[in-house]
């Protein structure tokens, strides 16, 4: 067997090599068509890459058909058991093999990855904490199995791209003690680009639905080109950003911080990034 | 980054080193009793290792549960659009992340993949074919999205092995044009274990309900401990191995005509194969 042949073999390149990671939510590839246009778009981007995808909406539709409610409380899924076997199923399976094997098809080496693939992404259960319900009280809520993430291991995900494979991960880590836990994608993605931050110059992309950050949200043209901390700030005290924007404003400025390179967010249909939000810091190093 | 650290650097070993592939059935997988032992016994076998699950009752089960039919012929599962995404979902999702999670919990650090993460099973659609019905008639049934295995990407699989990681594979692989298909897991097994072969001395462990291929199907004290070529197609004959067994020892037999050095069926209690019938050949190269 020639192993000289095989890529993940020396030489190991890829120390401050561009790296995009590109997050795309359920409403993304809950619809074939839009899915379709990811797959070709990610698949037409050079170099190394890494995908984040959710799946939120296909997990509802599934519990559903199964006699599941889903709560959400400010954006987050209530996980009990029942539905920890749902995003397990859709997040894992359904929606992470499908999109691995759509990209194969396109040539790209894909490998499907959740938290306890390769111990690549730990976590704990959250505890039940105080969080501003919708109707602007607080309450304690338990999450259930919900994963917040302690520990990315940066060297193995970057010897998989390494050696040419493009991982797809999906929002499901490990406690370690033999428990899925359920973990937000925007977190996932965030935990990956800061962590691979110290390998390579990463940029990372959220794709929604919208154009990019908007001064009126109703009118996509109204997209900021850019944004800086301060003018973060501005906004979100002006109710310029607002609602769940802010959680990924905060994020993005999180990940800058922890030495990504620049967070972009944008639609899904131009994940080049050339038309969204671009959030930019000076690399800081931990 | 200390590259040199990572378990995928070389030295490159593993060329003749023993290999354990061990595939258990949906029976197992299915308890949690079972599968836990399972999961201990298979988190204390020394060296290198790959698993390889089915998740059959499982999968009828949730279908089961959507209001979804399933429809067998000969032992196989007809597999239509809807009966494809429960495979995807329980195969790919539920029953290979729970495995991961479990034996990353043991100290095993597994992976789990599917055939068309990264690219490692390759099958095309089977064509409907003539098949013996239960009842004795043979009628040409369409199966419907169920792989036939073209190619084992071993090199693959290999490196993977040889970086320390434990590969766990679901019956499920794809066709290169990103379409997954539902594969049989006993297949899958041989097919990985053939592949194997040309790089390590496989023993490749089926694992299901009973003690081993026995005398009397009523007794498990009955096992028989050893069966060549010769012997298998006098027991065969004789109708002493009938049913669902033969296609289990036509699998083994051509496993061995493909260099695997020895075929284990066992029950799930006992792994390493002390007690079950071994089906051992020459080694031949092909």
């Amino acid at each position: 067997m020639n192993f000289n042949s095989f890529p993940f073999s020396p030489p190991l390149e890829g120390r401050g090599e561009p790296l995009n990671i590109i997050k795309v939510g359920g409403g993304v590839v809950e619809n074939a068509a839009s899915l379709a246009s990811l797959l070709d778009q990610f698949a037409a981007m050079p170099g190394r890459k890494v995908l984040v995808h959710g799946g939120g909406r296909l997990a509802t539709a599934m519990a559903a058909s199964l006699g599941i409610g889903s709560r959400m409380v400010g954006g987050r899924r209530i996980t009990d058991e029942k539905m920890l076997e749902v995003v397990t199923m859709v997040y894992g399976g359904l929606v992470n093999k499908n999109i691995v094997a759509g990209l194969q098809a396109k040539g790209v080496r894909a490998i499907g990855l959740t938290g306890a693939d390769g111990d690549v992404i730990r976590s704990h259960r959250r505890p039940p904490k105080r969080v501003r319900m919708d109707d602007g009280t607080e309450q304690t809520v338990d999450f259930g199995f919900v994963g917040d993430v302690d520990k990315v291991d940066a060297a193995m995900l970057a010897r998989l791209v390494e050696g040419g494979l493009v991982p797809v991960v999906a929002p499901l880590t490990h406690d370690g003690e033999g428990h899925i836990l359920n973990t937000n994608a925007d977190t996932i993605a965030a935990s990956v680009a800061c962590a691979l931050a110290e390998h390579y110059e990463v940029t990372l992309t959220f794709c929604f639905e919208k154009a990019g950050v908007l001064r009126d949200a109703d009118d996509d043209r109204s997209v900021i080109p850019s944004i800086d901390e301060e003018q973060a700030a501005q906004l979100i005290h002006d109710g310029i950003i607002s609602g769940g924007m802010i959680p990924k404003i905060e994020n993005a400025l999180d990940a800058i911080h922890r030495g990504v390179r620049q967070v972009v967010i944008t639609h899904s249909d131009n994940i080049d990034g050339t038309k969204g939000t671009t959030i930019k810091g000076e690399k800081v190093k931990k």
